[in-house]
């Protein structure tokens, strides 16, 4: 009795489930830790069998195949897939086979909403049911918890909540919400049922669509202070060339380590993204490790996308995403387009390249 | 000595000090009763003497006029302004002639960082010394804190530090950065010397530049999960409308409370404009007591000014910036020099107005 | 003999073509009556008879039903297709099965590409051609020609030419480009076979897009000059609204009828909608005759999401669509969320609405 | 009297004038060589003798010095100035104390028109008169004319009409505007007295932004025609990429001089800017002569920062100048912020670059 209400407080389940885990990578593997140390019972597949092996050394269950998984699970089961988007549909092809009338398939990877809808039609045609849940935290979600975006029928998205339960990072994440009455979702506690079909990811896409914004903000802004000493940096005076006007504004050689720890407190513009950028400066200061080459893993076009067929302006958030394709240089032919009608109208020659961001090597 | 140490601590001063505020609205007023809850003297003093009798009833010290409030003060004096950017000068040069030598006069308001720069060289003739400090944390700032970004004179600055020092959140407003030196600056803390005269502000307006795009981007995409059930909706088909191609993936009906609330834990986007979201999300769900007419107070202006000046690339930034400027119907004459062309080339006619946003309401 | 030779250097093809055409709106007619006087021959058809009587009163041959218009074609026929986007498989449905193997089916109209490789595909397994055409003239189109980008089978597009060559401009249109072999391809005389099926309509679509960045571009220019005189309309000075620092800058009053005048003649800037923004001013110089509503008829859209499928940056694209989107009120929402964040952080209060641009009115 | 009513009908002047030029680069010399043809007086000098050297082989009037450049002009004088902006001020510190009330300076060059207003008022003090000409037209303006956009007092403005005239396109240079009245104003020929002093650099530095933004939607147009191939070039499916859902709709190779071409005629793109891309295209189809790094020479950053000033939205014209700041490199800093956050969150490892638009060369 003790340990119930101590669990009920923790807001854990009522009752353990069981769950099969496909996808062992950075994110499947800790979901799977967490799961387990919440008391929930895992058996872990992967392709990789050295990525089963060392869940198993930590003394989680592992699968040697799809079909042993398969045969490992309580009916009806419920299999949880942790792929990149690119294979979920690979996976299923082998995976729907071998399961059986009531078992659930969840996808809980970056996948399309698109294909959530086509892929619980069809896997609704053998009594599957599909559950699409969008899952933030990253590689701090194994401590933190995970933020689960979900969708599908209610009645099944209701019997997998021990295990969302349990990767959620619960209420105490987060003080409550003044004016909100305690419990009455689940959002409470991290995770949310969003709606049919697709709408986990939907919801996801788009938080991942302001993340995108979110970034291009602090990066921005953060490029601005760095740039704040512009003035000390004699530029040519020529045709070509737009001096600065009052260079004694520019005489700022500001800390940005400092500088964006003393945002975490108090400011407006706190947050965990704010977090991390504060712990990568105080270690690199000038981000030497990295090159600035920033991919995108699909949420950010799919939410412009979705955007447009909407109708809704999103003027930031594809500005932010069109920064990522610019900073790997996508943008190179239409400045070269932009070079040559320089050229052919006012005969301006090309300057000669300088080292990027050179003033500051 | 027990005292000592445990005040050491909570981080507040060694020493207490007195500090003259001018200015007592929002923000100034509550920045007076946070400074004597930590243990600072004031002396408040407000144009409306209604302002200045409101805090005498809580106790605090007041001033009739400027001239009390400087004869109040003992030398050498500190006064700290906290009026609108616009009155900033106005008060100046009420003020300055009643300062003697070595007084301070800090601008704590949202002054542009230029005028720090004039302002501070024309005190320095009288030698007056001249501290700009950017303060983040609106109205929760009372409790919570404010997040003060200084520019001054290095010595000046460090003997305002029982000042800074109170109305800062303190190191446990957030938990420490992983690496950081523990009370390696004052950031920890939640208040940072940036740099010489303007650099407080500098950094402030920055701030202010990133707070714009974090908040078009949450309003982006909260715009397009509203818009998920777009796709009940029929539009017409003609030929100057855009027929959804594909309506049976918008279906969605998401309770955008629900949303905002389930991002709060774990998620990656999670912050206190999030916060705040969820908070008004939760009475208002449709945010009928808003028309959206959105003010901009200058520092989003000037961070973008300062970015074209530096040559930094900030079209996040700007396109935050230029949203608002449209929805106080901004935009309007550029508009109707679209239609004028889309009648002429192509014979179009523009459609008549429906009720924005109207199949919510 | 004379004719004829005449003829070809104008042009024009060396055997005059019979084409049925669908569709007599705006644009369909106006191509019957260049087609017509151009020698080509047509027979016309529209679900409204009143469209095709309207022609058969300039002596066009008309048709009463799809029925008809098939039977008065000779074989192998030639039918266009200049109906809206929305409704060209509807017409298919009917018009198809009354088609015979090596009939050849032109959509001229603003389908998107996706569905002429679709539609291109259906017909083939019936063995009928399938071309698009993209149709760049508008209602000047009569009399300037049309700019037709052509996507289909090469021996087709071939076929085809008379018809193409009769409603393109010709080569005087423009002068010839400085380095280029004359008649090197067709696209000197204002048609250009571009690829495949699809390939006329995307290359239309990309178009239309460029023309959303060149509009948006000329209407926020003269936004600017309009607003050339702020510095004589006061603004309040609060906490809410950013003062204008020097209004001595902002002090003329710019005529804009002048102004677009002028950049007609030797400017960089110098294109067929400048021409259209000038004519326009004449008569309305406040273009009060709009109420800036913009339509967008989908070119715009799949443009970006062209751009985005492809990862190319197109940040003054997509900014030119959100722009309209928002000049329909699609914004409203995420307004409203920031002025709901503005109120929960600063306290700010929404300031009342003024009339859009009102102090011009 | 029969040249003389030719000369009228050619808008000519009523009677030749004298003027010092001062600055024979690109356009200063071609400048001096249409005024010189078209009947009016050059006096020309530059900083650089082998510049005055190599008109006076043509025949036109050189000065060995400023000194001797006043000397040779009859009173009142007028001077105008074709100088890079930078070197305005150091120029008429030189010149002005040469000249004497009555004598007019012209700035034609790209001045900022803060300086005109500065400056105008400098040389008022002196009872000099200053007048601001905008001038487009760049290189090919030595025959086509210049576009002129003037700023001064009114009646120094109608003295030097005879030098705008000539300089001007004059009235055949574009077909008259529908509905306005030949000869309503100077416009027509192709220069305008746009507004007081600044006016003319106002206009024209809205111009220039203009130009930017018409610049940007062709090259991101052209970039998006560029990669229609994409759907032939395989993508990793990785976390990191987002494959292409459809290669089969990017399959075309389009054949951008031919693109160019065709849309010069009948196209609603047309335009002076689409008749230089398409010569470029030409020789050099994929433009390997540029290497992409687009300089900005001010005025663009000028328009983005009147428009903030005015509280007027240009989405597109700012993102047509971040674009080039981010062409030179300078989004580099904001870029690593954002991989550093990518890193941190979600343990995403930069990709390695690969050659910009690499599968293309």
């Amino acid at each position: 009795m003790v340990t119930r209400s101590k669990r009920a407080t923790r807001h854990f389940p009522e009752r353990d489930m069981q769950l099969g885990m496909i996808g062992l990578g950075r994110m499947g593997a800790d979901m799977v830790r967490r799961l387990t140390k919440g008391g929930q019972q895992c058996i872990a597949y992967d392709v990789q069998p050295a990525a089963v092996d060392k869940l198993k050394q930590e003394g989680i269950a592992g699968a040697a195949s799809l079909e042993d998984l398969v045969a490992q699970l309580q009916k009806p089961r419920a299999v949880w897939l942790m792929v990149p988007a690119a294979v979920v549909d690979k996976t299923l092809e082998n995976l729907v086979p071998l399961l059986e009338p009531g078992d659930i398939v969840i996808d809980g990877g970056n996948s399309y909403y698109h294909d959530d809808i086509r892929r619980s039609a069809d896997l609704a045609k053998r009594q599957l049911h599909y559950v699409d849940v969008g899952t933030s935290g990253g590689v701090a979600g194994r401590e933190r918890g995970y933020c689960l975006m979900i969708g599908g029928e209610p009645e099944v998205v209701k019997r997998l909540e021990p295990i969302f339960s349990t990767l959620a990072p619960g209420a105490g994440a987060a003080p409550a919400t003044p004016g909100r009455t305690a419990g009455a979702s689940t959002a409470d506690r991290g995770f949310l049922h969003c709606g049919p079909q697709g709408a986990g990811h939907f919801v996801k896409m788009v938080h991942n669509g302001i993340e995108y914004g979110m970034m291009a903000a602090y990066a921005e802004g953060l490029n601005i202070l760095r740039h704040a000493d512009a003035g000390k940096h004699a530029r040519e005076a020529d045709a070509e060339t737009s001096p600065l006007r009052r260079p004694e504004l520019y005489q700022y050689e500001l800390n940005l380590a400092e500088v964006t720890e003393v945002w975490r407190r108090g400011s407006v513009i706190g947050s965990w993204l704010l977090d991390l950028i504060a712990g990568s400066l105080v270690s690199d200061a000038d981000l030497q490790s990295y090159a600035g080459r920033v991919s995108d893993s699909g949420e950010g076009r799919w939410t412009v996308a979705a955007a447009i067929d909407e109708g809704v302006p999103t003027p930031v958030l594809s500005a932010a995403l069109f920064a990522r394709f610019s900073s790997r240089g996508d943008a190179d032919f239409a400045n070269r387009v932009l070079s040559a009608m320089r050229h052919d109208f006012g005969g301006h020659v090309e300057k000669a390249a300088t080292p990027a961001d050179g003033h500051k090597s």
